[in-house]
């Protein structure tokens, strides 16, 4: 960032000149207001926890991620032991919005490393363990839901089962970086049907959700308003592909033309943040729009930049210390989102271990729909297991639903969830890291 | 990142017995609710503009920093042309707080440029600027007060001039480090006696403060409260040099017998936090203890988790892409404060006048406390003229106060104020490239 000014006083004056327009806003009194203390404390605890769980398992040979849950589990129940100084954390949606960008730069660099031609090279099989991926666990968990809960109104039942069509590929993600993977076959089909997996998870939350507020209204329901959510939902990869290769072949042409320095970094990550944004107004998560993002995002298209680099650093190479500072925090926040109370509940448990079953049980049937030899289809029914936050959205939004007065998912469905989701997200290492080291046959 | 397990099977099992503990919080159902649309949508903009801004500056030889002020300004004026779509940036605390960190990370780089044994060298310069610095233009304020506002409370004044005192080491030490003079001897000293400025203008705060809140409920004022504020602010940085290196060297050297990648980052990054957050509860701004952190950082420290990684990096090194990303995000922020609409009050225009008249000048009276020769008295003077964010938030807690029921800072004192930081801001960065690229005579 050297600069190298030409004509000091003549720019003193434009400097000058520029302020004398230059005023008071009297709204800015508030903005000293923002408290950053509980936020510095969160994020040095957070950030030394998750190293020290991390480096626990690493030294045990687990994956750090692990680790990491460990530690915001420790975290989030030190309450158990009477210690209720950390309360606090809790509640802090700066630290919460941190672990999301974690999330985003995460599946970001995933992205990068993807690659939309192999991609497509795996389409079929993606799509095809997507659709089988998402309508096996949903009949399951709807089985699983009536055997149980006979009480509750059918559509609830299915509410329960479109809790577990979404993967949550952020785990699985992270394993197969871990264990430099993320490039195999196996690892392409994985994470392209999980992006699949996301939109129909979330077409089939936006029906079952469109048809319980049909159900409690009484309204007629709006099939024009459901195809556009599923039109929105099922384009947008398409258009994201099409035109964000366009727009980021564009914008970086013009990037390389600007002065400065850091011009990579910021128009690559506002990239990522733009695309993320749309993928949430199109009503899909951020995390596909992240991932989508660094799909269509090319070395090639920013190599007049990379060339001005002192140090020749690509995209990936000037995120991984952002990742490495923001991805921990997302999986200790994870961690402490347990409550190891509910454990008193034995009916709880019964519920949810039926519903992880289901669950577990309801992925490896999607591995059928990887056609033709040479692939290992094991591993993508278990990489395929984790439901991790967006199952949790799901029931969180399954909270505020209501039939003729009842909340479609109660306190035991959503403790059922929880737990559903822990235990796939946390068997999903070790199984998928066993899977993938074995010799190939 | 790689992991490489060796008992898979066991792991699966010990991951599935830990999970067996696992259960629901049904309290995290909020944690889906914290909306990061709008966030993402900022930080895409602001992060793009900035750097527009920035290279609109650079072509014409100007500090990338003025450019970003400039995009700032722009994106919060949009309304004066009937444009209101970026309003709600506005409140979005998580994007303050991505400034506020990004302040943070400049100073804990600029930190750990600096050197404790180098800057006590120029201690007792640093701290001669500093006292004058901070008595010189305090009286020159109370005296433009006193002949603007008669009719104020004479305490009004004294905080007035409370509000020239703290000298905002941000742009002086971005300038600076754009052109590479943060080590130069005239550097050490305008960052040294900015901490110490610091120092001594929050405990002008906190006396003026006590002694306006005493004269307003009439209770007597608490000289051991008043103390005990003292002595936290000034023992806070000795404490933090001699406490802080010795934990430093300690937690450096357990964090290298940990297994696992990204210690180094981590474990740096939290220190920083951890001193911000101390500082923070000493009373003092959490910059000064951002700054600490890296002052008594040393490369020493961590020599051994820097032999681990594959690039031999450096903490600099690995903060460069997280400032390059945070730090413009809180220039754009400042930019955005500004309201050219006050414009319209000439009254405003000439009391701010003349306080920015007494900020600069006060600040050339400090060179004097320069002693031997060889020194660039004029560049000090010239370095310690921005006020910055903390002369914000001095006005900003002014407004707070009443004295009889009349607020100590009222909105004409307070634009002024505001009007006083933007100039001394925008005037500094020309004027200092303007005198360090002189030749020496």
């Amino acid at each position: 960032m050297r600069i190298v000014p030409r004509h000091p006083l003549a720019l003193s004056i434009a400097a000058i000149g520029l302020v004398l327009a230059y005023a008071a806003r009297a709204a800015a009194g508030g903005e000293g207001s923002l408290d950053m203390l509980p936020v510095l404390e969160a994020l040095a605890l957070i950030l030394v926890l998750a190293r020290l769980g991390g480096a626990l398992f690493e030294r045990f040979r687990l994956p750090a991620v692990l680790g990491e849950l460990l530690a915001g589990i420790v975290l989030g129940n030190l309450g158990l032991v009477g210690f209720h100084g950390f309360d606090s954390l809790r509640s802090l949606p700066v630290v919460e919005a941190m672990a999301q960008l974690g999330v985003l730069f995460l599946l970001f660099q995933v992205g990068l490393e993807s690659d939309v031609a192999k991609m497509a090279a795996v389409g079929g099989s993606a799509t095809r363990v997507a659709v089988l991926g998402v309508v096996a666990p949903m009949l399951l968990g709807l089985g699983v839901s009536q055997w149980f809960l006979g009480q509750l109104h059918p559509l609830s039942h299915w509410f329960v089962g479109a809790t577990l069509a979404a993967t949550s590929v952020g785990i699985t993600a992270r394993v197969l970086g871990d264990l430099g993977k993320s490039a195999s076959v196996e690892g392409r089909i994985i994470l392209g049907a999980a992006v699949i997996d996301d939109v129909l998870g979330l077409v089939v939350l936006a029906v079952v959700s469109g048809l319980i507020a049909a159900a409690d209204t009484g309204r007629a329901f709006d099939a024009m308003g459901l195809a556009v959510i599923i039109g929105k939902a099922v384009g947008f990869l398409l258009v994201a592909v099409v035109v964000g290769r366009w727009l980021s072949s564009v914008t970086f042409r013009f990037a390389a033309r600007l002065p400065g320095e850091g011009l990579l970094l910021s128009f690559g990550v506002a990239f990522c943040f733009l695309t993320a944004f749309l993928a949430g107004k199109a009503g899909l998560a951020p995390i596909v729009g992240a991932f989508a993002a660094g799909l269509v995002l090319d070395d090639v298209h920013y190599q007049a930049l990379r060339e001005r680099d002192p140090q020749k650093r690509d995209l990936s190479h000037l995120l991984a210390p952002i990742g490495a500072l923001l991805v921990p925090v997302f999986f200790v926040l994870m961690g402490m989102g347990v409550d190891l109370t509910v454990f008193a509940q034995p009916s709880v448990m019964g519920f949810a271990g039926a519903l992880t079953l289901a669950a577990v049980l309801g992925k490896q049937v999607c591995s059928l729909g990887v056609w033709g030899p040479g692939v290992d289809r094991l591993a993508i029914g278990l990489g395929m297991i984790p439901r991790g936050e967006v199952g949790l959205i799901f029931a969180s939004i399954g909270r505020t639903l209501t039939i003729g007065g009842v909340r479609v998912v109660d306190d035991m469905v959503y403790s059922a969830v929880v737990v559903m989701v822990a235990v796939t997200t946390l068997v999903t290492p070790p199984l998928l890291v066993w899977r993938m080291r074995q010799p190939r046959l």
